[in-house]
């Protein structure tokens, strides 16, 4: 079938890629030329405006936005809510809170226009081996976008999923990226406890072993493996840990529904103590340890880079 | 090469078919005489005593421990320091802590007995898959050991790790089935945000499309998407989660060492949670908030058995 789709970043680049090799006629657009040409040259026919992507497409139209979240997709559903013609569908499969997308709906339904979002999980990992995908909307709409969801997967028949109405897609993915959050602080904690024994244990080594035959074995755990392999001592890496939105969404929902999330919560929560180069919390201790019990407090070094005053937060 | 194995629990007993299908010669002992036979009958050779597992192996022997942790282990080990001969090895392969296991190797070392502790994993799977194995010792009694470890693994070059000295297995092991826990705490809070929104999302088919292609994908999420399948409600299960040791000696090791490990704690601590029928701590608020501000106290329903007075501690 025909596609458009609208942002050829990291994620919606490969997708489009994925899309042509499957068999699919994938018209692009992109607001900087480059990405552009580039898929041009791999069969994708790039469109120069949101006209030309509605005219470059048989009815019923599929336009599948995967636009930064916020500000630049609400823009882009309004541009295409007037444009786009009762039976077409418009998708939103870039990462957004779910109450946006169930926004975004609501918005379409009076023109006719069919709307699905849909969290797509992958990374960069995507384009050859097919991507995690979680779809909201209607029964006829998620009917009419199978072959798209089918030749994203890593097969027809698995990996993609309609989790439920419009919103049930991107609100798995928050859900999916909490977890996510969690699984990756788990293993974190656990090599640091390895690293601090004083057996000197080969971390990589103990990575490597562990992706074969174990409970704890995960592609988390491969890629852990990997990095270990190239630099055991992650030497050159900050330790400051971004976060990317769904976290926050994922610890919002947990206090509205009232639902008990204590590890995802607290996984979040780490972050935002990595993102923190103030460390004023522990200076708050430090001076109430001295205040009541005369312990000594360790003098600031200002001329230690991690410990400036400030530090703007990092998001991904 | 041959080697006893000591103790056909579910987890020894697969151990020693696994090490007889890869061609093993393999001297087998229990406590009680049914898997004994049954072992006997798959082609490994049953010993009565301690004595005549020692008779029946050729120096250097190999004598593979898998007991209970604790008193049975320890009296095991005392017994064949009594029986084994320098150059013999003896290997404690069941969960122990790993202050144990360095304390085993104290007592043979006198003797010339070597010694290697070794950490399993795989559960009921290891037998047709392999085990994961972390192994402590010197590296002239891990490479002794070599063979086995092969055979135990799921590939001769997968799967197994010489982590360090006597220890580190078992330590390595501990942290291991940390990580576990906190791991299944991770999806156990994503499943309950997904099943108390109003979506009405189908949790199994989430689960199985979150098996490929996702970042969160692992064995446990195959597992959990096998048991969502059978009954996603789950509701011929009751919500009591044991713990069986290691999660504690890793929360005392973070403690020990001085190193956060938040989330692998509060996994633990959400399974205390999960053995207390009593909720008392849950009663000690819902007073206080009465006390204080005069809120309504719901009253205990005496006949429900979920609120027995207290309920023993379940380990596995």
């Amino acid at each position: 079938m025909e596609v458009a789709v609208i942002g050829l970043g990291r994620m919606g680049g490969n997708m489009a890629r994925r899309l042509l090799s499957k068999g699919h006629r994938v018209v692009v657009w992109n607001r900087s030329p480059g990405p552009l040409e580039a898929l041009e040259k791999e069969g994708a026919e790039p469109a120069r405006s949101f006209d030309e992507v509605v005219e470059r497409l048989e009815p019923p139209r599929v336009a599948w936005l995967m636009l930064p979240a916020g500000e630049v997709t609400s823009h882009a559903v309004e541009e295409f809510a007037r444009r786009l013609h009762p039976g077409d569908v418009l998708v939103n499969g870039a990462n957004s809170y779910y109450r946006d997308s169930m926004a975004y709906a609501e918005r379409l339904h009076p023109r006719g226009i069919g709307f699905a979002d849909v969290g797509v999980s992958g990374g960069i990992w995507g384009r050859e081996y097919g991507y995690g995908l979680m779809a909201g909307g209607s029964d006829e709409v998620i009917a009419h976008l199978r072959p798209l969801l089918e030749a994203l997967a890593p097969a027809p028949d698995r990996g993609w999923v309609h989790a439920g109405p419009v919103g049930a897609g991107h609100y798995a993915k928050m859900v999916h990226n909490a977890i996510e959050y969690a699984l990756m602080q788990a293993y974190a904690e656990g090599f640091e406890l390895l690293r601090r024994k004083e057996f000197d244990i080969d971390l990589a080594a103990v990575a490597e072993a562990w992706r074969h035959g174990t409970v704890i074995r995960s592609w988390l755990l491969d890629l852990i493996a990997a990095e270990l392999r190239s630099d055991p001592r992650l030497s050159g890496v900050a330790p400051v840990v971004a976060d990317s939105g769904e976290g926050r969404w994922a610890a919002h929902e947990a206090i509205d529904l009232g639902v008990a999330a204590p590890l995802l919560a607290l996984a979040l929560h780490e972050r935002f103590k990595s993102q923190d180069a103030t460390h004023y919390p522990y200076r708050v201790l430090a001076v109430l340890r001295r205040a009541f019990g005369g312990h000594a407090v360790a003098v600031r070094d200002a001329t230690d880079p991690a410990q400036q005053e400030h530090q703007g937060q990092e998001r991904a």
